[in-house]
């Protein structure tokens, strides 16, 4: 059964597993013993430091392993800014990073910091110039990610690690979502990534902060790791990640040529199998394995059911997914549509029938969606004779992608040149309604707070 | 070869290791993911929560896995200071808890807060009403092993938890040692665990926070386990630290009694065995594996290397040994001899004839370590005569033990009546050469600093 769900796990390389039997009966005592167990233990540590530092680019005691990828970047952000308390405390990160560095964004702030956030383009990248323009010289540091784990979009981090080094600020790159491809370039200063994000085991982050950057680590101290990650080191789950790190760079050039043909396949097949449909995320700097769309009049996560049950599991960053109720902060950065939103991304080794049967069965499960939801079939007609303009529609209480759905079948109803306001108390209707004006060549007027509780009126005039 | 040494890390039990080994291909997704494996991931994740909920005596919703049982305690400790911040800023604990409860102490001093020590007798128990008497009204929390980490005392928790209640004050119980061996009784409000202490993999500790107490999550917010531990679930980790401690405690009972017999035997023979040896620690409250001595007149690491090559895996609170050069707080606060310190921690299963064989080496390893050292044969004889006392002997730049083992040669060499006189620049000699004169009988007439970095000056009278 196909998993195109890379991003969010990767399963365990078969290099990992290995390794990670082996290191379980080798090294499963404590390190800082000097018994014959722990010294094997510890032999084993430091070759897995050594594996792991050189497919980073880093010296080996510049890195050290953290328990995720999550707590590699709220240590390695806590600690730059800490270490660099006497020159100020502004945060610079763009708009669409991992939500790890927003909560450490949120904790700065709360701490009494200040946090300048850079946007991007509606391909999800983050401007170099605009990202250099926001290092003042209060800036403690500068966060960017290497590419995004929603759309794929790679960023220029080494033109801001370029543009960090020359204002003085220390660059940490996210790079959970590349580190299977290849090393970060450019002078960063401090790195972070995720081992089950390459095929490795859950349990193991890297936080590598390069010699000169000045870091002073938050919380009670602890003398594992360089003092940068308390508690018990995984021994057995670290050699598994470096093993696995290893053997799929050793496989990453071939196979991002594989995947990233396969990712292109989705790209221009799915808006022709399927009508109303915005493929979304830079199409030509990207990472190899990842492509993101959405789907207009469809709710994201029924969507996923009907894939899971015709045997695919993929991702969504739709409002209308998992537990959150507000929309994936990086579509709404972008400024494109989130409803129906679906995230593919491979594993490596996906096999390429795989693909096309995805393919093959996409249409009929987001017509499926739509069909159950009631959506229009198809673009506009002309109105009606005699149909009167400047209508109103209530879509309070209805929830995305209710309120589109209303919309689109109103606009049917109303004469070009006149308007339709649809209430809406869904604070994704605010994304979700401009990006449906684009996408359907209608016209914007943009919206008006109502009364408290009850939500917005967008105001959208009938062009087409 | 016989691993002696399960209170620092117990090897992979083999329930832990074939339920890692299934987990991994059944896990490995995200279990906040709707599709087949992240549901699978979260049935696993689940079940695992009930059972080691179970396991410890609380709701499974009040239990979260943390990476380590050194981050659930830091967790717990900041999360129940800042939850009660509106009482007051006291943090209550023992003398003699883990380094990890003393570092989250440090952290709270550092912020701002008060910290309030709880001594120990000489056995390493901390008295109940001494604890009770500590509970202030400002007091946010308290803090208390369920047993010692070094020397096996048991702590007297369900008491410490009643006094707590009655005082208003939540109880922070630290498990880490004993969660094997049987839940936590008492009225506590947090407890901590480590799974590679009860043969679960590393990677894998557990904070149980009971409904009603007070608990402000530190650091940056994330939505994982209950919002307590930040960054992806390590599912396969997890399920193999619940299963493990489910088989151990189905086996606790009748090994305790067993490995008890086995301590017994230790804590009897040694001293027979091996001249000029204290056995430390309270003799029947304490943990069934473990037992700790110190040898008179011994560098511990050379007698752990010693040991080490004899096939026996212990481990040391003395100062002599590993990187850290501050003798163990433990056997500090207990006030008791810190040279040639050993500890012995029997994993389960521990072979019969292993202690027996251990028993056997022991005397020459130490004997050979002696030797080395050039340390006294035997109690000193009758002073020559026509030898004058009040001698003053210059130890200053040697390490432990060289201060006690010159102060027992000059001892033996002065008439009774007199004193002898030990400048030691070495701070272990504050604790070693008072616990020497305890065991040999002589007089401690006290200790005097000397000019700054030349140490302190140390007074002995011979009296036998």
């Amino acid at each position: 059964m196909p998993y195109f769900d890379a991003a969010s796990s990767a399963p365990l390389h078969p290099v990992a597993r290995e390794a990670l039997r082996a290191a379980l009966d080798e090294g499963w005592a404590d390190p800082a013993r000097l018994y014959r167990e722990g010294r094997r233990a510890r032999l084993l540590l430091d070759a897995a430091r050594e594996t792991a530092a050189e497919a980073v680019g880093c010296r080996p005691d510049e890195l050290v392993f953290t328990p995720s990828g999550t707590r590699a970047v709220h240590t390695g952000v806590a600690g730059a800014l800490a270490g660099r308390r006497r020159v100020g405390a502004r945060l610079v990160h763009s708009a669409v990073e991992h939500s790890s560095v927003l909560h450490a964004a949120e904790a700065h702030a709360a701490a009494g910091g200040t946090v300048a956030v850079v946007g991007c383009d509606r391909a999800g990248r983050v401007g170099a110039g605009e990202f250099a323009a926001a290092l003042t010289p209060d800036t403690a540091l500068a966060v960017l990610q290497s590419a995004n784990h929603e759309v794929g979009t790679e960023q220029p981090v080494a033109e801001a690690a370029e543009a960090c080094r020359a204002a003085g600020v220390p660059l940490l790159v996210d790079a959970a979502q590349s580190l299977a491809w290849g090393a970060v370039e450019g002078p960063w200063s401090l790195l972070t990534g995720s081992a089950h994000k390459w095929g490795g085991p859950a349990g193991v982050g890297l936080l590598a902060v390069r010699k000169g950057t000045r870091f002073a680590p938050a919380g009670p101290a602890d003398e594992r790791e360089a003092g940068r990650a308390p508690g018990f080191e995984n021994v057995p789950a670290v050699v598994a990640a470096a093993a696995s790190l290893r053997a799929v760079r050793a496989e990453a050039v071939a196979e991002a040529v594989r995947l990233r043909a396969l990712v292109d396949r989705i790209r221009s097949r799915v808006p022709e199998l399927v009508p109303d449909v915005a493929v979304v995320g830079d199409p030509v700097r990207r990472l190899p394995h990842l492509v993101t769309f959405s789907c207009l009049y469809v709710d994201g996560e029924t969507l996923l059911h009907a894939l899971d049950r015709a045997g695919f599991s993929v991702s969504s960053g739709s409002s209308c997914t998992s537990s959150t109720l507000t929309p994936s902060h990086v579509l709404k950065a972008m400024g494109v549509l989130s409803e129906g939103n679906v995230r593919v991304s491979l594993p490596t080794g996906t096999d390429e029938a795989d693909v096309d049967r995805f393919l093959a069965v996409l249409p009929d499960a987001v017509a499926g969606v739509r069909e159950q939801l009631g959506a229009p079939a198809a673009r506009p007609a002309r109105a009606p004779e005699g149909a009167s303009g400047d209508v109103v529609v209530d879509a309070l209480g209805a929830r995305c992608p209710v309120p589109v759905i209303e919309l689109a079948k109103a606009i049917a109803e109303v004469p070009v040149g006149t308007t339709v306001t649809v209430l809406s108390d869904d604070e994704v209707a605010a994304l979700d309604i401009p990006a449906w004006c684009w996408t359907q060549g209608q016209e914007y007027l943009g919206e008006r707070a109502e009364r408290p509780q009850r939500g917005a009126a967008y105001v959208v005039r009938r062009r087409v």
